[in-house]
């Protein structure tokens, strides 16, 4: 089928997303099939918005810089497409521009939209191929044995974690207890993949508190006194989606709780909450950091495995569609482990938009507080080798694309 | 002069504070008049409880490991020695183990520290030698051009910078200010130095707040709506120290300020006091990172120009004392910035121990909210090369001493 494609990155982003546009990006370009490869800024807002730019007028060695450069370099959304008349608009904008090949690039909710998408030009009769590529850090997508986007952010945050772990055993008669918070709001995949920090009981992260275990407070005082009393001191890594026995985030300060200085209920965070548990009553100075959206963008740290399979689902998506399939997301199917082999299948859009993969409860030590060996298996493979961005003056240099927008139709 | 010698380390650890170490002990084991070289653990705490270790027992190869692992292998302390029998102890455990030559590596206090053993060992007749070796990320001490550490702290928190910088880049829509927290509680040279991620104006940080500006809401507000309406977003560096115009830190939480969960009042962290106000404020969303101790221990990301600097006045300070030098600091010099070429001088301990160097209000743009070209041709140099830490597994592998106590006397 002959026609334009468009390409699209949704969500929060990796440090590995680039890649996985630069795979589609380059794979396009090599497609005779392709006409024009355009990219919607923005995710799916730039095609609500019909804010189109033309990736053939990019240099390519911008195009190729992707695979180093963070973050969205599409720009990304957290949009929610909801009505059917943005499902129309949408269609109508494809339409307009004769695009017939559409690549979405993110998690649960982007391939949801991606699947309306190509139910109603299966409905409207328009020839239309849509395939997902698999991205988050959450690492949660059902279907694939992991996610582009994971490997990375678990390798630079189990390096922070043992980097700030040296200096919590240093000053222990100072900050006794550190506490560290990790992204993941319903999975723990990213706090779990900390714990490859740990390589001796001397090593933090000691206590990973992960969403899939209901907080349960006395035990984890005990469990970190048990630290204080064997070496002096404990590193935590919380999830931001640790929840209290009744189901509510332990971030949520209700009742006594705060208002901040302008009068809102303050949402201190889950490291904050450990922090001050552990200083009221285990009677210890804590500290607390909170890495946020840097964590996810480590691109000078990030995982070569993870940004080769990054490029490579990228590029699948478009082999694919060019040879006919549509309404699929490529998937990673470990096939062996030593030595670590993963190859692509698929999944359906549906099925991937519905699913969610949490942590599993057999890779949890009986005490709710760690990982088990089979976690570090899986884990390791995904971690290995060294992405190195171009430098310049001391600090990395990233690409920016042009940005030159079609005229609306 | 025969002797033995020992070396501490102390106050908060930087990224290479243990190249430092590797410098003295190195030197150390070159010079026939030293004897035992020593270690204090956990800085002058070792010394008053006499625990002392004999780095002559580590393996040669666990030495100089030291230049990349991160933090303070030695073990580092908070104590400040204040009663005149705590002196006395000092020095006794020093007679007691034929100590004759001190070498400690931290900041302000650590100077007066061994500014006061070297005289109450001149007052008793002890042949004794002390030296000190700068070491801080504040880059605050007097009579130095900078300090081993800041060149480290300065490289990768304007990494994270630039990367969470994309970060808010790809999604304005949704998150559109950041904040992101700097350490440095009265001095805003880390804080400043992030504007060196700064390239174009699309770059963060757009807008730097320093403990040098009493910070000026309003402006600040209209300089962050300047920059949404230019370009749809703002990402912002806050030191921690940052304080409102009657001198408090914007940090302090007073009056209908929050009470934590345990009816402590709360430090909420400048970052989120920032974060409130643009959301109350200005009316858009903000997230907010708190990179806290992580920032200072990145020997994944150090600069190699800091690394090598940090070995090299640790290695003079021994050779000085050797050769007679003593109750000096090793300061670095800066000749010429084209090509950068530092020399070593020297520093009376006394002096250092009351001098404290504020980020210079010439460096300051006018609006307060940034620095200017001048400091960026201080700091570049600082950050250039990069240390490679060894490689395990897909994560660094640091060097854990084995530690040897010796009897105590």
């Amino acid at each position: 089928m002959k026609g334009n494609c468009i390409v699209a990155q949704s969500g929060g982003p990796t440090a590995v997303i680039n890649a996985s546009a630069c795979g589609v990006i380059q794979e396009a370009f090599r497609h005779p099939q392709i006409a024009q490869v355009y990219a919607a800024h923005n995710g799916i807002l730039g095609v609500l918005n019909e804010d189109i730019f033309d990736l053939r007028r990019e240099s390519r060695k911008s195009i190729e810089s992707l695979k180093t450069s963070p973050s969205a370099a599409l720009g990304s959304c957290r949009h929610k497409v909801k009505s059917d008349a943005d499902y129309g608009r949408i269609l109508d904008v494809f339409t307009k521009h004769d695009i017939r090949y559409f690549f979405y690039i993110g998690g649960n909710d982007s391939m949801d939209t991606a699947d309306k998408v190509a139910r109603l030009a299966a409905q409207r009769g328009y020839e239309f191929r849509v395939m997902g590529v698999p991205k988050t850090i959450d690492n949660d997508l059902a279907f694939t044995d992991h996610c582009p986007g994971f490997g990375s952010v678990i390798k630079y945050l189990a390096t922070m974690v043992m980097e700030a772990a040296r200096d919590t055993e240093s000053l222990y008669t100072a900050d006794t207890v550190n506490v560290i918070e990790a992204m993941g709001r319903n999975a723990g995949w990213i706090a779990a993949g900390t714990a490859l920090a740990r390589r001796t009981n001397e090593d933090g992260p000691h206590i990973i508190l992960l969403p899939e275990v209901p907080f349960d407070r006395e035990a984890f005082k005990a469990k970190v006194r048990s630290y204080l009393d064997t070496i002096r001191r404990c590193v935590i890594v919380v999830s931001e989606g640790t929840k209290k026995p009744d189901g509510t985030y332990i971030s949520e300060q209700t009742g006594d709780f705060a208002k901040d200085a302008f009068g809102h209920t303050q949402l201190g965070g889950a490291a904050q909450y450990i922090k001050s548990l552990i200083e009221s009553e285990v009677k210890v100075k804590a500290r607390f950091a909170i890495p946020s959206t840097i964590q996810r963008n480590g691109i000078h740290w990030a995982s070569l495995t993870d940004s080769r399979e990054a490029y490579m689902v990228g590029k699948r998506a478009v082999q694919l569609a060019v040879q006919g399939t549509s309404g699929k997301m490529v998937t990673l199917k470990r096939v062996s482990n030593r030595p670590y082999r993963c190859v692509m299948d698929l999944a359906d859009l549906a099925q991937v938009a519905n699913g969610e993969k949490l942590f599993p409860r057999e890779w949890i030590t009986a005490d709710g507080f760690f990982v088990t060996k089979e976690f570090f298996s899986y884990a390791l493979p995904l971690i290995q080798g060294d992405v190195r961005p171009t430098m310049k003056d001391g600090l990395p240099e990233f690409v920016r694309l042009e940005k030159h927008f079609i005229a609306r139709a």
